[in-house]
């Protein structure tokens, strides 16, 4: 085990009508509010009209910014930025899914930076951000675990480029989590929801660093929980206990927890991620086609771990003398899973053709801009890796 | 599942070398520090002068006060509350086990409380405490959790009694945990240790509360854990990995995560608290001797529960059509377990004859004192069912 830090301050309030609580439950933090939201569901569902209620109750002022979009948009964020600013907000709350939570916390942070905001997300772990407005989420979509990480992406819709930061100071205060808002959600944001959630935990789960039994069995734990329970969620979405179940599961897969100690992966976020940039498709998505093409290239490096899965997640039987006839039964499990779901295996099903594969190879490891900087942890992915990744995927 | 209010702010560091960090851990928030141990141990290890010398090449203050012992006593906590209000400490460093920590926290809220401090215990959760001095730990013992729980327990020497208190506010600022530090433990402290964490978990895991899935799993993964690691500590107590192990999982027994959403139990350590009230044993020996005869008495309140114990848990293998053979036998491998620690099984092992049970089975439910609280909540254990539980251990 890798020495670690581990901190997960965010409260979490799980549970049917903890968000008419918010008003009160924000009111010792904050005096003037943005209040940051998608396209509009949450008026129609009437949770805008239950949350704007509570904060008015409580005697808050709110400022309003609608409109994030799936892959959350740097230009509104640099907006919530100047609107913040003019406005003396003091605190964000945002009710949404991770595209929402996400552009909340690159408002936050880049009240307080003095350039743009994308240079933090260019500058990566070159830079922490130490100051940043308290951001509070009411969660409508789980699947990012935005609601309890310090961890936020943007897509740069000029430059096609999608990147990911993280820091402490980014963690919002307190997470909302009423499953029943999940109730109306859509079959195939529920799938990608799962897909997303799933990988947030395999990324930590595969790993070359050894002695890590705590942290194995907690990613199982999370694990076995999503395959139980997604499946119920998707084909009876008014199911209170299972979305309980998914919720939580969301939420614990990227506290940071189950990665603890280990030494972490993140190539297929990092591989996805191109995906998404280019062809704006949701992340869910990308990581189902993703996720079985980077284990059938990469299990070879590492078969005990990989053996692991396939029994203690995919539920796999059969002969340990013939470890990879495991590893392959765990990976077409997964891919079936995926496939029951309702979500892609290939990127031909996402539309997308072999015309971009080199150039987001390249884009991936950044080599395109000089240095490459390979993904990856278990096995280090250079662009080619990156290329024969796409082309399993194809 | 219940709605749940999750809440585990304390950052936890850990691994080789931590703790020669604190000085600088601290600075941010605190000017003279209270440097709170025990017998003394921590000066032979050297310790002591690691983090004194941190905190001093910090520019910190700091005040000292030792000579906590086990089942630390309110009349070192009053002691200690007198001392941080004539010095002006304005942060506790408690560099120890569970008893260190709790009286380190008794301090804390008691240095704001304009009574007597026992008047906190006292009044338990009609009570809750919003302001205490920040608290930091070094960890030298895993068992309690207190290093990132808001849990204390004091006993009052006077009158016999050994109330436990929790409040948010008690929650460690941070906690270091170096399994270094474990090296030298004796072995009947290792094993209180290992008793005491996994009687956490069992407090939370045996429950009535239905559609506990990750919950559950995330008990047994933690449990799991445990029972692997401790044998290979106790044998090999300079095994840094297996120690890693016990050291996290000792603190993820405890910071209310694996208990989200359930009804706990508690009737164990309720229980536990009467014997080393009077006898002053150690909590975790009167743990390993209390828990199987609890779970003898209780089991048939909730067979499913205790069949998924002796098969998740204790890897019991047979015939479901047998479901209280499977749980005696899950039953019959955790007293092995413990024996194998070289935990006591029996009152008469600790010394405890039977002029007592009576007594402690009605100050335990404090019928004693009036209206009688029956403990427990799998099932209700009014002051009869604890006399029977106390002689199922003689």
């Amino acid at each position: 085990m890798q020495n670690f830090d581990f901190y997960a301050p965010a409260r979490i309030l799980f549970g049917k009508d903890e968000e008419k609580r918010v008003g009160e439950l924000l009111k010792p933090h904050a005096t003037k509010v943005l209040l940051h939201y998608g396209g509009g569901s949450i008026k129609k569902s009437g949770l805008y009209d239950t949350v704007f209620s509570s904060l008015k109750a409580a005697g808050l002022s709110v400022v309003e910014l609608g409109g994030v979009m799936p892959n959350p948009r740097l230009s509104l964020a640099r907006e919530g930025i100047e609107l913040c600013k003019k406005e003396d907000v003091d605190f964000i709350l945002a009710v949404g899914g991770g595209s929402v939570i996400d552009s909340a916390k690159a408002i936050a942070m880049g009240v307080y930076y003095p350039g743009d905001v994308w240079e933090i997300y260019m500058k990566g772990r070159m830079l922490q951000v130490k100051k940043s407005l308290p951001v509070a989420t009411i969660l409508t979509i789980p699947a990012a675990g935005s609601e309890s990480s310090g961890d936020t992406v943007i897509t740069n819709e000029e430059k096609q480029l999608k990147y990911g930061y993280g820091a402490p100071a980014l963690r919002p205060l307190l997470s909302i989590i009423n499953p029943e808002l999940f109730f109306t959600l859509p079959k195939n944001q529920i799938a990608n929801g799962v897909a997303d959630m799933m990988s947030h935990v395999f990324e930590r789960y595969f790993t070359n660093t050894t002695n890590t039994d705590l942290t194995d069995r907690l990613c199982e734990a999370v694990l076995g929980t999503i395959i139980k329970n997604a499946p119920i969620v998707l084909n009876d979405p008014r199911n209170y206990e299972a979305w309980c179940e998914i919720g939580f599961a969301g939420t614990v897969a990227h506290n940071g927890l189950v990665g603890m100690g280990r030494q972490e992966d993140w190539g297929c976020h990092d591989i996805e991620h191109e995906l998404s940039a280019i062809y704006d498709i949701a992340h869910g998505a990308g990581l189902a086609v993703v996720t079985p093409a980077w284990m059938k290239y990469v299990y070879k490096d590492n078969i005990n771990m990989f053996v692991q899965f396939a029994v203690n997640v995919m539920g796999v039987k059969g002969s340990f003398r013939d470890p990879e006839g495991l590893i392959l039964e765990g990976i077409a499990r997964l891919s079936e899973f995926f496939h029951k779901m309702g979500l892609p295996s290939t990127l031909g099903e996402l539309g997308i053709d072999g015309a971009n594969l080199e150039l987001m190879s390249k884009k991936a490891s950044r080599i395109q801009f000089g240095d490459e900087y390979p993904l990856g942890r278990l096995k280090k992915l250079y662009w080619q890796d990156i290329l024969a990744i796409y082309k399993l995927a194809q």
